[in-house]
């Protein structure tokens, strides 16, 4: 692991590092912030998955996430959304909801997609075995959230993986990929047309498949434009009720997609997943 | 004046307006958030300038500002720094510290910058006239402040008109520009070789030649790279010690000139404005 930058923030340390992941075959690059804690001390870990088109940048820059993780005492960790760099296949149009920045948090089987697009390996395994070595992380108290691609991230990855995280979160995920334009387009593209592939990758139907989280709380702001086609949070709401899943959904009046929306609730969610992560 | 964009966030909207202005003859791009507030109320507004190579923005997307004025109900106005566009003149090598994103708050009197390079109008009469006609604030009860560049323009402005505005703070401003080499470049480029211009915009020099402030608030990094040899934050303790100006001038070890240290201290800045906002 290399450290490209590290800025004092917030009475922490916001660093940026870059690493040679086995899961993609590429260097990665991620953002961890530290709070100041006593020597010898672990701290709780939050994940925070990125949206379409980001990088680690987006959150670490403009997710307000610092003070909030400072005064809980948590670890903030902001992964890639893809591979990248040189032979890493790209939408065949450049389009910005699929390839580059757009890895959806799946291990790709299909061609040009599978040697590279392997997120979901690089999120569950790769990346946390080094975040386990090289920080003072307590990997007992772990948290996940993220936002739209990265919030069916969260939401997918804490559903497979039942006991690994204490809290989950999301700000307006994709919750059913199964049954939107967004999702059609990722899933199909890296799994090919068989759906049977598709439903470890779609938050709704790993509920109704039987798969629960302790509780989770989402917001999702009513004036965001991609709420009717590709968000439908409502049918993350049909199925926890269908399934007896607790779930705080939140609309919230007049919000959009955007880092004005994420950053006005990170410290609602961080201190969220505080609550859960301390017990 | 024109509408560019509007997002709500942290119960409040943040916009970013274009308008032909008169001083600078160019069209400009500023941020304004408004708080949520009650029909017919006027708020309180902190001026925010920033400061090299910088638009509105990057304090409008990193500055971690919305919260704390959404809290204490100001307006917080960021204007652009410098005239850009057609015609306008920049840097002959394409420097970063002065032409483009480096207007520091002058009236330039040389060629080619005459015409356009009139940010000191800009800043004290064209755009707070546009913000009284169309944003619901409380021009008796104005703040100021920015970073670096802009630091250097919230103290010149507020020492140049008394009384204008009721709080003064400033981050890793540079207090002397008389004294470093950029403002040797900005004023020499701006305003000829004659020195007797450059004093009143010089922070120091205008303490020293009997300006005064009821009060100012200064937050400067202790590993900012560029405090030895331009920000020289030391020349402003010694000229308010010299002249009896109240002043708080903070020095914070580990913070460098970037804006996760602005972040980390903008609440507190806002904080210490709105005491002086609402006596």
């Amino acid at each position: 692991m290399e450290q490209v930058s590290a800025n004092r923030s917030h009475g922490g340390t916001q660093g940026v590092y870059k690493h040679s992941s086995s899961a993609t075959g590429t260097e990665m690059t991620f953002s961890v912030f530290v709070p100041d804690h006593a020597p010898g001390t672990k701290l709780p870990v939050l994940w925070y998955l990125s949206g379409l088109t980001c990088t680690h940048a987006n959150v670490t820059e403009k997710g307000e996430l610092r003070a909030a993780c400072a005064q809980h005492g948590i670890i903030f960790v902001a992964p890639d959304t893809s591979p990248r760099g040189e032979g890493v296949a790209d939408d065949p149009d450049g389009a910005y909801d699929f390839g580059l920045g757009a890895g959806f948090y799946v291990n790709a089987t299909q061609e040009p997609f599978a040697r590279h697009y392997r997120m979901r390996d690089y999120i569950e395994q790769d990346l946390p075995a080094l975040i386990a070595e090289e920080f003072p992380v307590d990997m007992d108290r772990q948290g996940i959230t993220g936002h739209s691609m990265g919030g069916h991230g969260a939401l997918t990855i804490a559903l497979r993986n039942p006991g690994r995280f204490k809290s989950t979160s999301a700000f307006s995920p994709i919750v059913a990929p199964m049954q939107c334009p967004w999702g059609h387009k990722a899933l199909g593209g890296y799994l090919g047309p068989d759906r049977n592939a598709w439903a470890e990758y779609d938050a709704c139907a790993l509920i109704d498949n039987g798969a629960r989280l302790p509780d989770l709380l989402v917001d999702q702001g009513e004036a965001d434009n991609f709420l009717g086609e590709q968000l439908k949070t409502h049918l993350l709401q049909e199925a926890c009720t269908r399934a007896g899943q607790p779930a705080t959904i939140r609309m919230q009046p007049g919000y959009d997609h955007s880092y004005y929306f994420i950053s006005t609730f990170m410290a609602d969610h961080i201190a969220w997943h505080a609550t859960r992560l301390k017990q």
